[in-house]
């Protein structure tokens, strides 16, 4: 068989499974899958195939971000008349990217002008895409838009905890290399003590204290101890040189009570964590590069600056009312058969919209993670130059909880673009409750913590909150295991002639390929009604 | 205290630690630096100064790859005559980049011309860049080489062990969180039936325990199993999606014994190993653009095609006797008042050179790894489109060892080269005494038992075995601490006028680094000999 017919026929069995799981659910279609062996690392199929006549019928689709692109695009390609309404003046959503010039005005009514250098930028929601998202990374070749790698584990960034270690931040290297050593030192001993538990055979338990020496750096007595077995790993006191430069001499690790008690372990699982492991990329200069693309194809059917007000439907159609929301003023309205909504669960919550009790109650049973993002402008790339840091993340245990280090542009000179503060979740919400101005008055002097750098170096910064942002009153929808047993089917299902889609309605909240493998399965069940209606 | 004064500051203390060790030696130094809490992550102490007047002294250095491009340019920036001294036809020596319409011929004489397309290219010696490689790294910016990420762990690459699961390789991420997961569970039910080291407190064994429920993915019992907790690291058996789509599904961990037994867990270990650690790079468009930037200003003192054939030397200078290396005639000679050899030992031991027996004892004392690379061209990237390994490398414990795919393109249409074989020392001593033609054939085979699209898809390959490479005739100095202890410093002191240098001559061996580490120091050394003499 060659390659390209197995292929083909995995696609088969791709589209087989698909039509299993449509017609008698999950559970069946998982079974059919790992009956046949095979792992679906995604539910992206490949390109969607709408067959079947839409007879004309003409939907609606509001909000244009990933979820309303995606709709917009592949009914129109499917022969349906789409109109696509957005609240913006530019498509996205959350998808977006900051630069200097740009103005950007929040909910309390705080504007701020982006002061960043040309070719700096800050995406202040998604800023990556991991390997398998393979719906976004589908949209994004088919849309020629080029990416670059996201360095999510970088050994030689900062693990800060501003109560242990004097305050002074460890290195990410010396903190993975010390737990998994000290680690593999404890069930080394177990082991040589003959206390492991005895579900390991004989065999096994001499194999696996070979695997820890090996894995864990321990020297030929077991032990985690400075030296040049854990040097390889934790990294040199002084690293090794030519010539008659000195020998290389490795440092003392950190005792495994100072880990545990300060934390600093924590950092390790970001990067292991299936979301974030590598490989995992950015859109080469901004998040907005493939939203941007698709969205030149859709002008002439989008309405930007519109604000829906209300979505009202009957046996015959579908009729949204909106509003400029620029002024709040010139009331319209757009009609159509069928209408893909998109918008927020928080603004859905607060409009006017026609659907049964039980998705009204699910729009407003889900609350939205608080966000913030800082971007900060040095004049030079001293976390290069002087911390020998190129791309990824430092950690640290105040509210800005992130400093991520632009991913290009490595090694050459001039200014750089840090992302100051990336706090999620409860460590958001102090910041969240700050102006811009106050937000990156602390980014700036939390970040002086780990990098004292900053004070001699900052030129200006620029911060959302996305609490305070008025297209979206919140990050990304935050489901209960409760909450969506209750409320995930009712929202999902299409009611009427509504149907909902977006990251909020999938397993992948505030990721754009949530939006996107969200929007395939809605539009996939509205054209099956439709086409067999 | 600014920033920038606080860089000089730190500067002066390099001069001061490199100081203290040329004159009281490595042991002082390294108290001095630790005694001001000074940890030296590389011991490059930023562009070099050789201050004082040479008085037009002449130096011969002998080798164009990277100590002789470092000590050519230094010495001439300094004040010296240089002349240096090249085999092959271009500079750079192992620091090569092979690409379609390139001839190359090995020392049997076999030739291959190479069948890439345009772009596409393999880097036959050194392709990576640590961040801490800082020598390398101020060299790249100095002469504006662009980098990019080097993708060291792959989560979604293969782990393959040909005579275990059935011969199908395994994805890293789950070898990875299932070793990590085991070890967890284990050591935690240590703790939990109180059977852990009692060097651990009370308080410690029980963050220990929260802390390998954490990193280890363990379940609320302790326990790694299928879940969604592993799913969360290791991947899922159906992936998470949007809308109605399936539940997400957690696969089942492979049995520690069977990653034990397989030897899969030790691909874990390169991407944790301080030479291989994020952030690492590679020079955009192959790794001979940074040699070829600083060979260029070189040019007018450059002698291409000469074979050295004697290197004799009194207490008036040094006389280099060459032929021509592609007809082994026109024996030619040049003179200085001291050379700086960078010839590997593998040659120097076979040329006439006049040095101290010692010296002699040492040249032909060490042994030089074996090491095979093969690039194989095929029609797409199918490790992108369907196995969606973008960059990265994959493992196997047949001879080719490793299976490196492009760090760049990601994600595009078209053909791609892959690194078929990377086989090193031991490994590659079959695959080193085939022919070139056999060994892309080997690589081509091996492959297809991890990517059975090789088949259909294969275009093109080009190998290099360094065994048989005209220029080195091994890849790089294979050290024993015994031959360290007799040999190091007999074969790096100044030899009545002439110096050795190169990466054999440092704790760097096989790297640029240590290439670069050598001649800095071995020409500060010559230097001041000069200048006090």
């Amino acid at each position: 068989m060659t390659s390209s017919e197995e292929s083909s026929v995995t696609l088969k069995r791709r589209d087989l499974f698909r039509m299993i799981g449509s017609v008698a659910g999950g559970a069946a279609m998982y079974q059919a899958m790992t009956s046949l062996g095979f792992a679906a690392d995604s539910q992206y199929a490949g390109p969607i195939k709408l067959e079947g006549n839409p007879k004309g019928a003409k939907v609606v689709v509001l909000g244009a971000g990933w979820a309303g692109l995606v709709s917009a695009l592949e009914l129109r390609n499917a022969g349906y008349k789409v109109e696509l309404i957005e609240y913006n003046n530019r498509v996205g959503g959350r998808a977006w990217t900051i630069r200097g010039g740009d103005t950007i005005t929040d909910m309390s009514g705080e504007t701020q002008k982006c002061g960043f250098d040309s070719g700096l930028y800050l995406n202040p929601g998604p800023w990556r895409i991991p390997y398998h998202h393979r719906g976004y990374l589908d949209y994004a070749k088919r849309f020629g838009v080029q990416l670059e790698p996201f360095q999510m584990i970088n050994f030689n960034s900062y693990v800060h905890s501003k109560d242990y270690f004097g305050g002074k931040p460890q290195r990410f290297r010396e903190v993975q290399a010390d737990f998994q050593g000290h680690v593999s030192e404890l069930l080394a001993k177990t082991i040589r003590q003959d206390k492991l538990d005895q579900s390991v055979g004989k065999e096994d338990q001499e194999m696996l204290l070979e695997a820890l020496k090996g894995w864990g750096a321990l020297d030929k007595n077991y032990a985690y101890v400075a030296g040049p077995t854990s040097a390889e790993r934790r990294g040199y006191e002084v690293n090794k040189g030519g010539g008659l430069m000195p020998d290389p001499v490795g440092g003392q690790p950190i005792a495994l009570s100072d880990l545990l008690k300060s934390d600093v372990w924590r950092a390790m699982i970001f990067g292991q964590t299936h979301q974030w492991q590598a490989s995992i990329f950015q859109p080469v200069g901004g998040m907005d590069a493939t939203p941007k693309a698709v969205g030149k194809v859709l002008e002439d059917i989008t309405t930007f600056n519109a604000k829906v007000t209300a979505i009202q439907q009957d046996e015959h159609g579908v009729t949204v009312t909106f509003v400029d929301s620029r002024t709040g003023k010139e009331q319209r309205q757009v009609k159509g058969d069928w209408c893909v909504c998109t918008l927020p669960l928080t603004v859905l919550s607060q409009i006017d919209v026609q659907v049964s009790p039980a998705m009204k109650e699910g729009m407003s049973a889900i609350s939205y993670a608080a966000a913030v993002k800082t971007g900060l402008q040095f004049k030079r790339r001293f976390w290069e130059d002087d911390d020998h840091i190129y791309g990824g993340i430092s950690f640290t245990d105040q509210p800005i909880s992130q400093i991520a280090y632009p991913n290009f542009g490595y090694n050459r000179p001039g200014k750089g673009v840090l992302l100051g503060t990336f706090a999620w979740g409860e460590a958001a919400f102090g910041l969240a409750s700050m102006s811009a101005a106050d937000r990156v008055k602390a980014a700036v002097e939390q970040g002086a913590k780990i990098h004292p750098q900053y004070k001699a170096e900052y030129e200006n910064g620029v911060s959302w909150s996305w609490h305070r942002s008025p297209f979206t009153m919140g990050c990304a929808a935050e489901w209960t295991d409760e909450q969506r047993t209750k409320h995930y089917r009712n929202l999902a299902e299409i009611n009427g002639r509504i149907v909902l889609a977006g990251d909020h309605l999938s397993h992948l909240s505030g990721w754009q390929e949530g939006a996107i493998l969200s929007a395939l399965d809605a539009i996939s069940r509205l054209h099956r009604r439709v086409v067999t209606a």
